[in-house]
């Protein structure tokens, strides 16, 4: 790894304090360039301008991926990256299936381990805060035609973040709109993604909601996904959540969360399978919805207080020593290393 | 509209007599940024590289979407661009779905003029060639945070391209994977539709075939289009195409054939409906299944030779001077004004 500092850090004209997410990038990023059939030597160098002609294949054909994921203080001073492994894989799947090349995982993890260590002055010490890693990839060719790129860039950058606080959450069973296909790239952090969801989502917030919950492409009856997160609900005492498909991202704090419920006596039964907008629904009038919560990497759970179907609006209960919060409790303890890591989840610089 | 012209044209470094499609620009581009909610004034200016931030939106959230055209020299020896409005309209219908800004649609064609004339030396004039104008659209705010760009950029480059020559095409049904889904993006030319068949293809390749015949994402039973072109059957002496819908893209070729089919005897009946895979299959078996072709603005008509299926090959007669070859001549005829412009398709500069 080639590796080029910064002349002098710009730390001390960020905010810490009080980050917008995304919105300031620390001294490095991590650049490695894909070309002649194979991934060239990755370079962590100053952060900044990158140019590109207006022929850059991604902007004409969208082969254009990327991951999530945070690094924070632990409690005994050091700083941990959550299953960057998971990362690493997920970003080789999604890859796969937009026909890029796959990113040695290994040099993933290293890649960022280093990355983060060098910019560690980066890292937000409040409780709460963090360093958010955005490792991701385009095709880079500049010719404009319906063909594969032939080049690629993967690139890390990464930007202090603060505690998510999302507001009330009131969602809006999605009928019209659809965010994926059995067939399609549902199941991978393509950007085309994101930019096909936007619609729904403005149209679900005029309505007053702030999301919606995805349902299937075929009759709009299975629940998928709400938002960006993944979804689940406590029905009795029973966690159900929609099983993994083509059409749903793997997310890593719902594979996380399944495997801490399985584990503990958090709730008494674990189910992963397909659930019905009218299952929620009874279970919503018949007053068995325990609660509902997204999860995702920004908030681990977010907790959701009102589900809007077909213009009526069915509130849930949001405690705050429910279920959602005993599993965000079990696993900020593991992040945190203020419990025991049997999952080896933790990764230390 | 502003101009800077270029110090010195690079047209005496063009291959205008083999030009590789996509890969040369012509001597200037256009340019209109949008901010704080406007477009500001567009620019002609000499085609160059852009720098962004790799916190460039589009890279992460896939707000992006293009269109695609030709001007090239008529019989009488004017420049023409064909029915240019329409990508206007098609443009925003693109934006719209993927919540982008509309960009105003006499803007659109008569920046297109004005950077066609500029640089109307890049304009082939060998029978056949054209100049390709390719604009497209992009989410050009530089942050990393999951909502909608605030600010775009709306581009034009051109690039010289020759005549278009598939080779014999042989397409293979697809039933695994999907291009698109009711309530998604299909109906768009946004760039993550590519980027996200690009893996199908390939395995279509795999096993001999040129393209994929997209089916319905419910049952794939549907036929929808042919690779990146709109498709039509004659069947009998019925030429038959899908209906438009979200999943599928309003072809300006695709429009153009219908009104000239229905103007003309070059086929007795004409019917857009929904087609099923078993039908053509059950035609081919019959005889009754006369021609197969993809309609696009690449190569007017492209005829289909072979359609696999299940393992097995069909063959499709692809005559000189039939069905398909009827069509394209009577299009050509009006693009090169040889024939009554009855419909006001042509632009002329």
């Amino acid at each position: 790894m080639k590796i080029t500092r910064i002349d002098k850090s710009r730390i001390d004209q960020a905010d810490l304090e009080n980050p917008v997410f995304g919105t300031q990038f620390s001294d490095h990023m991590l650049v490695c360039k894909y070309k002649n059939g194979k991934w060239e030597e990755p370079e962590i160098k100053p952060y900044g301008p990158m140019s590109f002609t207006p022929a850059l294949h991604t902007l004409h054909y969208g082969q254009a991926l990327f991951e999530g994921q945070k690094a924070y203080y632990m409690s005994d001073g050091t700083i941990g990256i959550f299953r960057p492994e998971m990362n690493a894989k997920r970003l080789n799947h999604s890859a796969k299936r937009m026909f890029m090349p796959e990113f040695p995982e290994d040099l993933f993890v290293d890649g960022l381990k280093q990355l983060v260590e060098i910019d560690r002055a980066w890292v937000p010490k409040k409780e709460g805060y963090s360093l958010y890693l955005r490792p991701f990839m385009f095709g880079s060719s500049e010719f404009v035609a319906a063909r594969p790129s032939e080049e690629y860039i993967f690139c890390v950058v990464m930007s202090p973040v603060g505690p998510y606080y999302a507001g009330e959450v009131k969602v809006k069973v999605e009928e019209t709109y659809t965010r994926s296909a059995s067939g399609g790239v549902g199941s991978t952090k393509c950007a085309g993604n994101y930019g096909g969801a936007f619609f729904a989502t403005d149209q679900a917030r005029k309505e007053g909601y702030t999301q919606v919950i995805w349902t299937d492409h075929k009759n709009h009856e299975l629940i998928e996904e709400s938002g960006t997160m993944n979804v689940g609900f406590v029905i009795g005492d029973t966690f159900i959540t929609p099983p993994l498909s083509d059409r749903i991202l793997a997310g890593i704090t719902r594979d996380s969360i399944l495997t801490l419920l399985r584990d503990t006596d958090i709730v008494k039964n674990v189910e992963e399978r397909p659930i019905k907008v009218e299952e929620v629904i009874a279970a919503a009038e018949a007053g068995t919805l325990k609660e509902v919560f997204g999860m995702g990497t920004a908030a681990v759970v977010s907790q959701i207080s009102t589900i809007g179907f077909r213009g009526t609006d069915y509130k849930i209960e949001t405690p705050k020593d429910g279920y959602a919060m005993k599993i965000k409790k079990a696993l900020t303890a593991i992040r945190m290393g203020d419990a025991d890591d049997k999952y080896n989840w933790m990764v230390r610089l």
